[in-house]
């Protein structure tokens, strides 16, 4: 840390913040504004998708026809015509709820930050894959939370490692089932459904992180766990009531955009009461104008036009990278084959390490977040994860060549060294 | 609190939350949705006021210049040139700040709630004023903070009560100079001075608060608190650089737009350093879009020459609520005669309650917010917060007019009651 002027502030900070580091990708971001580094270390959608227009018209409509409530506070659940919005879109994702179920939040960053603030005393055990989204336990590590962990494999957690940490009792389950981050994997429907009856025989609840869920390049659209828990219930399948053992996290940040901030939670009522106390201390409210834009532009059908827009262009770049990575790794490494989203995980043979390899990497233009990120308990060493979702196809293909060379050079030294 | 169902998150809340209410101001603005009744109880700022065309205008420029990085992923501190903006500001305001010195926060009470996170362990006894904003209770109830209070008088914090509660050393004090919400008082020079120079002495961090510091309708702009820190630096006067006991924060909800929820810090480096690593886990950080918008709208000179529009209609408002207050209440009503802000202070004749009050003047159509809710540590219940910037001046005529006749009525038993 810089060495900073001390002033009477500088020695009182609270005893949540010991140790507590920047994040690692974001300080990696830095170095990879230089214009001529190819990131796949953000998870940056592409800009050469966003909705200009559509966004353009969406502010003029919400200027001229509703802009003192558009400029003006608002209530901390969210503007009404969104969160009526996200339950039909929920609905169509099998679950029946209402707008008391929605809050609306700064990104699902914020939503995560919440749920910490109103579930996590010091000390609590969270579980969560490894590895799991950074962000995650970044907004944790504030509320002193520690971890357990249930490995990845090629088709997302574990479900036969699962029940032994359910035992020891963890507060939550953490989980992104679809399009992984970082993993780039898909848990399958069988998974899914043994994930959500051991939660429930345990009595613990599952936080649903979806971000990617609309980002589909193959295969069939699997049932989220929320559904797969309403369906617990027992109610037909074509009318499944929220039952409450899963929350849910959304957001528009990958489907319209990020600078927007507009994410949401679907959650029983007696915790969307509790998050919206949380909320009012944390923000008042989500900014009105960004609600009223992302609604006008969203509804009506054209985000979902826009999605297929966005699937194809990012299917192409995953095709991209996964040709480009059979081309240039060298023998020893393996990836998983994402069916979405918008990273995918790579793991080097063994004896190299990610971390060392950053640098090297950052050298020759070249950059991805080193795996050993993302794990609340350590590991990851060999693994890296790669966003294929910024670049286009050009890119990815040269950056990927430049990386294989770098892999290359790490591992020529050991090949000689062994007659 | 509703009687919710209950599911495996609800009942493993964190200790953190125990006793947490909704704010009452919150709860009380939804009864005022009614539009017939004339509401004195939020702290909105007149729609009227908005400046709708600069803000289409900004909209504009922003999707056409600059479109695909309002539309991303930003940094965390906020927008570079919105921060060098602020900067300049602040210099007007007599301190040398750089934009490492500021953090774009979503509104300024997410940086009150930042600043909880960071500093405030369970029980670290806060220094406020009393009455004090009650936002900031809420951000820090979270986090279970106690409180130490100095009294209010019409003049502002009592500095000759202050340095007892110094001497038990409060975490930080908490106040607000100028135009204080609920108060409406203004700390004179005097006061200002030996409040530095006495926290300075006990060494006690000062968070100084100006949401209404540029909307002052008479009298002489005073030094900020930042700026009499400074001084003590012992710098020319022309030139006060930043010294770091007080930190300050500035919002751009009363001057542009709360809609838009844009505030800021003004910090410490190393302190800047770590709001960021909160922040980073809060929000990732404040709307690209909006924090552009608002740099747009603002910038080369129109937020000056907007303020002052602002300050003519706020300014004739709080008139017609004086003369009103001197028309309409009953003997035994006094009340502060702000010089700026949005707010004034009424206090009822001994025996009356506000919280009693308010039930009678809701079916009355008028509201108010009663004063005990801004008393961290109880008192308060013969006073009322009343706002005169939302309401036009014959509103404001018309709601006083019943409001007195309300606390007429119930002054009235008493008078017969006794012979």
């Amino acid at each position: 840390m810089t060495n900073f002027v001390n002033t009477p502030w500088t020695d009182r900070f609270a005893s949540r913040t010991e140790g507590m580091t920047s994040s690692a990708i974001r300080e990696l971001l830095k170095l990879t504004a230089d214009p001529e580094v190819i990131s796949f270390a953000g998870g940056l959608p592409a800009p050469d998708v966003f909705p200009l227009e559509q966004i353009d018209a969406a502010c003029r409509k919400v200027i001229a026809e509703q802009g003192k409530s558009a400029l003006q506070y608002s209530t901390t659940e969210g503007y009404l015509p969104l969160r009526e919005m996200l339950c039909r879109h929920m609905e169509r994702y099998g679950v029946k709820v209402t707008p008391a179920n929605v809050l609306v939040t700064s990104g699902s960053q914020q939503a995560l930050d919440l749920i910490g603030k109103l579930m996590i005393n010091s000390g609590d055990r969270i579980l969560t894959e490894a590895p799991t989204y950074l962000g995650a336990l970044q907004a944790w590590s504030g509320y002193r939370a520690r971890y357990l962990t249930v490995p990845l494999d090629d088709e997302g957690l574990q479900t036969d490692l699962l029940e032994a940490q359910l035992r020891s009792g963890p507060k939550f389950l953490y989980i992104l089932p679809n399009f992984h981050n970082p993993g780039g994997t898909t848990l399958p429907l069988e998974r899914r459904r043994r994930l959500v009856e051991l939660a429930s025989h345990y009595g613990t609840p599952i936080l649903e992180d979806d971000p990617y869920g609309q980002l589909r390049y193959e295969g069939e659209h699997l049932p989220t766990l929320v559904e797969i828990d309403a369906e617990f219930n027992g109610a037909a399948a074509a009318e499944h009531p929220f039952r409450g053992g899963v929350m849910y996290l959304g957001t528009l940040s990958k489907t319209l955009a990020p600078g927007l901030r507009i994410g949401w939670v679907v959650a029983p009522e007696a915790v969307i009461f509790r998050l919206v106390q949380m909320k009012q201390g944390a923000d008042l409210h989500t900014a009105t104008f960004t609600q009223m834009v992302a609604y006008e532009a969203a509804h009506g059908g054209f985000l979902d036009r826009h999605v297929k827009r966005i699937r194809e262009v990012y299917g192409e770049r995953r095709d991209a990278m996964l040709a480009a990575l059979e081309r240039h790794m060298p023998p020893g490494c393996h990836w998983t084959r994402p069916q979405g989203g918008l990273f995918l995980w790579a793991t080097l043979p063994e004896g190299l390490d990610s971390g060392k390899l950053i640098h090297e990497a950052l050298q020759q233009k070249v950059a991805f977040v080193p795996g050993a990120s993302f794990f609340p308990l350590g590991g990851g060493q060999r693994s890296m994860r790669l966003n294929f979702s910024y670049c286009n196809p050009e890119m990815i293909q040269e950056g990927v060549r430049r990386l294989g060379a770098v892999i290359e050079r790490h591992l020529a030294p050991k090949m000689v060294a062994v007659p």
